[in-house]
């Protein structure tokens, strides 16, 4: 069955301790590449039956609307996921 | 500055109590399209300079060892997101 995709991550202006306190352990186990991390959000919406534009608007005003907090994140992708995909 | 988003998704053997409230959510705001909802979380490494092989290595095994707990979650994805994309 077809999924949709939606990702959602905190605002670059609102503090984000998660990813504040994931970026601090990193280097403490070898992980010395990565100046920053942010944590945010994935979503799977399972469709049944195909994806059409109609389905594809219900989700993007659902992650506008009931999966993200607008005040302090950003829906930054919505998408179908193809069955063969992870 | 590029970077790397590492994808967590809950194993979907794994009951997943966030993904349910939300799937009996939408419903009541009129999402009816969605069958089934599942809750991960994504994270955005950031890289100084370019994203080299071994920064990608690096960025995996992070993944397999910090970001997700393997006994309930798997890495569904990790890539490489260009700085023109949002």
């Amino acid at each position: 069955m077809p999924r949709i995709v939606v990702d959602v991550m905190p605002k670059p202006e609102i503090l984000d301790p998660q990813g504040k306190a994931i970026v601090g352990a990193l280097p403490r186990l070898g992980f010395t590449a990565f100046s920053g991390v942010r944590q945010g959000k994935r979503f799977e919406l399972t469709v049944e039956g195909p994806v059409t534009d109609e389905i594809l608007e219900q989700a993007r005003n659902a992650a506008a609307t009931m999966l993200s907090n607008p005040v302090i994140e950003d829906v930054v992708n919505v998408e179908v996921l193809e069955d063969s995909q992870a």
